[in-house]
């Protein structure tokens, strides 16, 4: 990780602790494997912090992150370190009564759950944001970016957010203050070995 | 991540089951973040599978990592999922005496952290080895590659091993089953930002 000074002071105004303590819009996007598990272990400094963390998957199947649900769940119920929010579009939103879950669609599911997060947002509600996979619903269409980088820059408070996902559309990585881009140079897939427990979920 | 059908199928004599259950060498490098945060990420999942987890943290300050070491201590301690061992060089490797302790230099203290992986993966201690930073030793030559990879080939039983670090040696990305590029597109260090709690550490 970068350390030391940086190269760029800007004049902008603010003391080092100040630019220091921003709130960040962190995006993790490319091809290749992390990018939601490097989203999770930042979930785990925060927790560390004491910070309420709010992760809203946007993926239709639940399978996927099994195992950092489970480790969240027992760190925000351990009585040390932060809480933890865990909301799952694959199972219909939550906050969602029963017969809209029934219904809706995976881009109706998509908005739901980015209403949630604005209407979080300006709540103040968590310092971290986990929004796991949210780059497709953007890159699809079903979520315009336009409006999620205007929330974002007028979100109030100290709130950090992390964005996850394949072809993150370009406004928002010249919006977001800190971009990955995680490259696949090998995968077991190419030689033929399927994803397997405990590694790929 | 890649789903569905692999695009090779190996002549290996090997079952899908078994090749899917082979034991893999992960490494996460490049030059932006996420290394290590997803190999604790890894972890995670680890845990959930109820997998004894041995970390090895290369590294001489153990302050970056306090939260990933709370957080997998707490997990560790929660009687759910697997166990958790988490060793720092920084401090002086712990199975090593206090004056050991005290006169080793850095250099000496990295060979030693990989003496022990090679004892621990002899005896089958732990089923995931998170060797964070673990690619500058072998980088700088304080321990041969060609030994890293020769011990890694012929690890007995089921155990996976992920290592982490810039600037990993060609012959380690050779020989391992997974290998992901952290490419740094955007950091707030460009922007005049120094790290800060809960994001850097």
């Amino acid at each position: 990780m970068p350390q030391g000074q940086p190269t760029v002071v800007p004049d902008d105004g603010l003391t080092t602790r100040q630019r220091r303590n921003r709130p960040l819009v962190l995006v993790h996007t490319g091809v290749g494997k992390g990018k939601s598990t490097a989203a999770f272990g930042l979930a785990l400094r925060a927790w560390n912090q004491s910070w309420p963390v709010g992760v809203f998957q946007f993926v239709k199947s639940a399978k996927w992150r099994v195992g950092e649900e489970r480790a969240l769940r027992v760190l925000g119920e351990s009585g040390e370190g932060g809480t933890v929010a865990w909301h799952k579009m694959g199972e219909g939103w939550s906050w969602l009564q029963r017969s809209q879950q029934d219904a809706i669609s995976s881009e109706e599911a998509a908005r739901e759950g980015w209403e949630q997060v604005k209407r979080d947002l300006a709540a103040e509600t968590y310092r971290l944001y986990v929004l796991d996979e949210f780059a497709y619903p953007m890159h699809w269409g079903w979520v315009d970016t336009d409006e999620v980088v205007s929330v974002l820059r007028d979100r109030p408070g100290t709130q950090h957010v992390v964005i996850t996902g394949r072809n993150a559309p370009q406004k928002l990585l010249d919006f977001a203050d800190l971009v990955t881009d995680m490259s696949k140079v090998k995968h077991p897939m190419d030689a033929g070995q399927k994803g397997q427990r405990g590694i790929e979920w």
